[in-house]
C-alpha cells in the first residue's frame, strides 16, 4: 500500500523527526504556484452551486465558500501544471475539474457530518447544526449530481471513470468505517482500508485527473495517483492523531470526537494492542461498550502518551508521506514537483 | 407543463370517470412486453450492487431486491423497444441503463426515508428502520456512484448528461419540498415544481434514455421525455391522493404520513384553499403549526371528502396522464405504444 517497509506501530515509540523543509510554507507555496487557477476554480464553484431553490446555494455557501484549505482542488490544479497543462493555448479543463473534485468532497463532508452527528466543522457550526440533517443530506446529493454534470460538460469518459470510481470507493470506505466502529478486533489492514476509501481515494483521483487533462501516458497517471493515495493516507493518519492531540482552535473540531464516537483509529488500536489487561479493559468499556465517564478522555490521552500511540501513528504517516514524495520521481525535477513533495512532508509536520 | 387546459381544482368536485382500458392489466402487459429484459436487468442490479463491504449488498438487497414495481427500469426497457432497440444484433445497453435508473431511484428512496424518518417502505420496515440512518445515507451514496460507474461503462455522454441532470433536479425538488413543508402559502405551481423534480424528472430521463440508445432523432427523444414527465406527475399526484385514501395494505405505507409530516400536497392545498375560515384554521394548526391531536387525521379526511379534494387531485392527475398518452402520438401505432399509453391510464386508475 505505502510501497515502503514501514516499522510496525508497536515497535516504534518516539515521535519521528520531521524534516525542516516541510512546514506551513509548503501549503503557501502550493497556493502561490496555482493562485490564479485557484481563484478561477473558486469562481467556478460559486457559479455552479447556484440553484433557483434558495436553500441550496445558502447551505452550499456555508460549507463551500466559508473556508477550507481547498487541498483537493489544489492537487488537481498543481498536478495538471506538473504535467505541463495548460500549454500555450491556455485550457481551463483543470479548473472546472478541480471544482468537481471540491463538490464531491463537500458532498461527502455534508453527509459525514450527518452520519457523525458533528456540531462543528472547521471551527464553525456544521451545516447540519444550522440547517438540519435533512437539508444536509439533500444538498449533498445535489452537489454530487452537479459534480457529474460538470464532468459531462468537460466531456472526458476517462475523467468520469476515475471520479465515479473514487466516489463509490469513498462510500465503501465510509460504510466499512461504520462496520468497524466500536470494534477493537479491527485489524490495521482494515483500518487502512477505511482510510484509503474515505480519504485517500479522492486525493488519488484529484491528482490523476491532472495527468489526464494533460494527456500524459499511463505511467505518469499512475505515479500521480500513487502520490495522491499515499498523501491522502498520511493526511488521514495525522488527522486521526490530531483528534487526540491538538486543541480545538488549531483543529477546527473538538478534541476527542473520534473517542466519543467509538471510532477505531490507529492511535486507539495501537494503545489497545500494546496495553496491559487493565488498559485493554478500559478501551473495551470506552470504545466497544461506549460507556464513557468524565475524565475518560484524559485517561485515554494519558494511556496514549504512555504507550507512544500518537508517535507511532505519526511515524506511519511519515512513511506514507515519504512514499508519496518518491512516487513523483518519474517526473523530471521542477518547481511543481518540489512543492508537491514538500506538501507531503507538510501533511505530517502540521501536527507540531 | 401538462400541455392541456386542465380545469382548476376548485371547480371540479366529483371524481373523474376512468377509462376501462387502463387498470392492472396495463402494468402486467408492460412486464410481459419486456419480461426477458427485466429479468436481465434484475440480474444486472444484483451483480452490480455487490461490494466487499458486506453491509452494502445486505442493505441494498433489502431495498433493491426485495420488491418494488421496477416501474422506472420498465420505462427504459419499453421505451427502447418502442424505438426499435435492440435491432437484429441484440444490444444490451438498455438493460444496463435501466439498472442505472433503478440505482438512482433506490439511492433517492434511501435518502428520502432518512429525511422523512419513515419506518415503512412498500409495506416492509424501511432500510433506515433496520440498518440505521447512517448506513442508509452511505449506501445511498454508494448506489448513486455505482450508477455513474455503469453509465461510464456504457460510454454515452448523452446518457450521462440526461441522468446527471435528472439527479440534480431530483435533489432540487426534494430541497424545494423541504422549503415548502408546513407552508400553506405554497402555490400549486410550486407544488408541481416539487413533483416534477422529486418524481417526474427521473421518469422523463428513464424514457428518454430508451430513445438515445436506439439512436432516434431529437423529436422522438423529446416526445418520450414528455411522456415520462407527464406520467411521473400523474403518478405523484395519485400517490399524494392515496396518502389520504388507501389502506395500508394497498399502499405499502401508513395512511396520513404526509399529513403527520406537514407536507403541503395538492389534496391539502385544495382543501385549504376551498375551505371556510374554521377549516383554514384547522389546516393552519395541523399543517403549519404541526400541532396534531388524535382524531385530526379523521377530521382532515372528512374535510377533504366534503371539499372534493381527492377527486380534484385525481382529475388533475388524469389530465397529465392524458398528456402523457398524447406525447406518444409522434410514434407510429405499435404494441409498445399502446401498452405505454395504457400505463398512463393505469397510474390514475390504480387508486380505485
Amino acid at each position: 500500500m505505502g510501497g515502503l517497509a514501514i516499522p510496525r506501530a508497536a515497535e516504534t515509540v518516539p515521535a519521528p523527526a520531521i524534516p525542516a523543509r516541510g512546514g506551513e510554507d509548503a501549503l503557501t507555496a502550493l497556493v502561490e504556484l496555482v493562485g490564479d487557477d485557484l481563484d478561477a476554480c473558486n469562481r467556478s464553484i460559486v457559479a455552479r452551486m447556484d440553484s433557483p431553490v434558495a436553500l441550496i446555494p445558502q447551505l452550499a455557501a456555508h460549507i463551500v465558500a466559508a473556508g477550507g484549505k481547498r487541498l483537493r482542488p489544489l492537487l488537481t490544479l498543481s498536478s495538471a501544471r506538473l504535467c505541463g497543462y495548460p500549454g500555450a493555448d491556455g485550457g481551463a479543463r483543470h479548473i472546472h475539474l478541480a471544482a468537481c473534485v471540491e463538490f464531491i468532497h463537500t458532498a461527502t463532508l455534508l453527509h459525514d457530518d450527518v452520519v457523525d452527528e458533528s456540531r462543528l466543522r472547521r471551527g464553525l457550526a456544521s451545516a447540519n447544526a444550522i440547517f438540519g440533517n435533512k437539508a444536509s443530506v439533500l444538498v449533498g446529493d445535489f452537489l454530487f449530481a452537479r459534480a457529474f454534470q460538470l464532468m459531462v460538460e468537460d466531456g472526458s469518459l476517462v475523467v468520469l471513470s476515475i471520479l465515479s470510481r473514487a466516489a463509490a470507493t469513498i462510500a465503501e470506505g465510509e460504510v466499512l468505517q461504520l462496520q468497524t466502529q466500536n470494534d477493537l478486533s479491527t485489524t490495521e489492514d482494515q483500518y487502512l482500508e477505511v482510510v484509503q476509501g474515505k480519504t485517500a481515494a479522492l486525493f488519488a483521483a484529484a491528482c490523476e485527473v491532472g495527468a489526464v487533462v494533460a494527456g500524459r501516458p499511463a505511467h505518469e497517471r499512475e505515479a500521480l495517483a500513487s502520490f495522491g493515495m499515499n498523501l491522502g493516507i498520511a493526511f488521514q493518519l495525522v488527522d486521526d492523531a490530531l483528534d487526540y492531540g491538538a486543541d480545538q482552535a488549531i483543529l477546527g473540531k473538538t478534541v476527542g470526537d473520534d473517542f466519543r464516537e467509538g471510532k477505531v483509529t490507529l492511535p486507539v488500536l495501537t494503545a489497545y494492542q500494546t496495553g496491559d489487561e487493565p488498559e485493554r479493559a478500559f478501551w473495551r468499556r470506552a470504545i466497544e461498550a461506549g460507556t464513557q465517564d468524565d475524565g475518560d478522555l484524559d485517561h485515554a490521552l494519558a494511556l496514549m502518551a504512555e504507550r507512544g500511540a500518537i508517535g507511532a501513528t505519526l511515524e506511519r504517516a511519515q512513511g506514507f508521506a515519504r512514499a508519496a514524495r518518491e512516487a513523483l520521481s518519474v517526473f523530471p525535477d521542477s518547481t511543481e514537483r518540489r512543492i508537491l513533495g514538500d506538501v507531503a512532508d507538510f501533511t505530517v509536520s502540521r501536527v507540531r
